[in-house]
């Protein structure tokens, strides 16, 4: 599970993972929202095998019970859209699952790439090698004056979409956050928080992506992307040092206490559970914690969510029976 | 320290210690109220002679620093209105500190003994036998019909205040503790948090005691304190196998979290430690913690105090210290 999550990579106390998902379309058959159940088949088994069978494996969606969907998506391998009609889509996705390519989603072809920490040249060289070798076999909707087609206008062009998943615990802690923010839409990128709903960012986990994909050409939109997350992630480390060195007890006791609970509670909920490992991450960072890994914290992320769980355990389990089996979980854990 | 504290004693899961306190007066002089610095000079010498040297040793309030003053208020070996006169005041205490003599207090004399468990009638029996001894030496102030003389009309009579200190934590938790407290004060006897103001008890420690020193004889105060401190330990038991069995997840979650952070926190203070260790010493007496004893806690509840923080370390201590320190102890006791 996770296989693409390692210990090395740029950044990697900050930067959990690097991002790549281009949009694709078949010139020969309607965008899969107008698209026939028939024809949406013949997709299927024409882009599964466009994909080499040895490195890729495809499953149509229907075939997939529900838990194990809901896993996929907690882990990023598939979108929730795809999960709307499943008797239309699929996936394929490579063995240690960082790369997939999703069928019949909004365009007939997601091709998406994960590398971990601030990595996005290797995720978009992934990405660019799988597509010229779909390319090499299926006729992509393609217009000389605009780019690629998609059904979405935004996706236009480059269908690129590169993002960077980071940690700011200290610019939060130091309300510095609002700064960078704006810093970041004066780039043109967005920000969004990666659990949570609306601004509240839970755990302190943001991603940082390209809002056009007009324009520029896929080589900038990486290399803004990357630039602004390196200096975003310098400038989060300079303020760890900063707060651990002015505030060490308050700092220590509040990464200790998260510490304490995650180790011995006997029910929690995700969402608990995420706030008190961004504190873990932070101080697994700072090397206050030494007796788990980055990586070892990042897998958890994905496997304390409510379908991973039950996934995990091969049944079928209510809010409270998660609750106590993810504390259970992360007991065993730390 | 606290050597008084046993792990045997009746009720001990619920009861923590039983006590005795007897005032009486000289009537060769006034009280000290009112009393020349000479004169309490002399009353203090009458009284720590008529003590075996043996078993009790004799302190002037002004001899003792004033750390070392408010660690023994702290261990309720000393009462806090005994620091206001040191010129005037001193005490006496055996080596256990199990018996303790307060000397020029509002009465002259304050007879004080402190048991494990419910055991009233073993601490009246002992402060009894120091009173019988004392009384062979010094000529009391009593008075054929009221009794013994005191300073405040409150004490008058038998001079008796008996209590005990007992742990509720299962009746806070389902809102059954005011109809406990109706009965007691039915009882006509008196209910008090031990620690915290007013009427919230932190920690779920109470003190149970006679309001009245006049009518009843020693005897039958004793008998109603034991009896229905009985009674209420034997409600507690039962409310907390009611919880443990209709909430165990919610109960066990509550109480190992709260270890987590006692066993990992860098800075608490002493109120959240007292309301930390109540849910232990819970966790304790359902057996659910192995790994510390009901009096290793008992112990704790003192020595995290402030004054005894600083006495164990030997310095003065700011606030913030002091919090650190007491987590560190805190820490190493789990």
């Amino acid at each position: 599970m996770i296989n693409w999550l390692k210990e090395t990579g740029e950044e990697r106390d900050i930067i959990v993972s690097s991002r790549v998902r281009l949009a694709r379309n078949l010139d020969s058959c309607f965008f899969p929202g107008r698209m026939e159940t028939t024809t949406a088949v013949k997709v299927y088994q024409n882009i599964s095998e466009a994909l080499e069978h040895k490195t890729f494996q495809s499953f149509r969606l229907k075939d997939i019970p529900e838990i194990e969907r809901n896993m996929l998506v907690e882990k990023h391998i598939i979108s929730p859209a795809l999960t709307l009609t499943p008797e239309l889509s699929g996936f394929a996705m490579n063995q240690n699952e960082s790369q997939s390519v999703l069928i019949n989603e909004e365009d007939h072809i997601r091709i998406q790439t994960l590398t971990s920490g601030l990595s996005l040249r290797e995720a978009w060289d992934q990405a660019d090698e799988l597509d010229d070798r779909l390319e090499s076999k299926l006729n992509y909707a393609f217009d000389e004056k605009v780019g690629y087609l998609t059904a979405c206008p935004t996706n236009l062009g480059t269908g690129l979409r590169a993002s960077v998943m980071i940690h700011l615990p200290a610019l939060e802690m130091t309300k510095e956050i609002n700064k960078v923010f704006m810093t970041i839409s004066q780039f043109g990128l967005a920000v969004r928080g990666v659990y949570g709903e609306g601004t509240k960012a839970l755990g302190s986990l943001y991603q940082i992506s390209n809002q056009s994909t007009l324009g520029d050409g896929e080589e900038i939109i990486i290399k803004k992307i990357e630039n602004l997350s390196r200096q975003i992630a310098s400038k989060e480390r300079e303020t760890r040092k900063r707060l651990i060195e002015r505030n060490t007890v308050l700092l220590e006791d509040k990464i200790f206490r998260a510490y304490g609970i995650l180790k011995h509670a006997r029910s929690i909920t995700a969402d608990e559970a995420v706030r008190l490992m961004s504190l873990i991450k932070l101080g697994v960072g700072l090397e206050l914690i030494t007796d788990c890994t980055m990586n070892e914290i990042d897998r958890l992320y994905v496997d304390i969510q409510p379908a991973s769980i039950q996934y995990l355990q091969r049944q079928e389990m209510d809010n409270m029976e998660r609750d106590v089996k993810r504390a259970e979980l992360l007991r065993n854990s730390f």
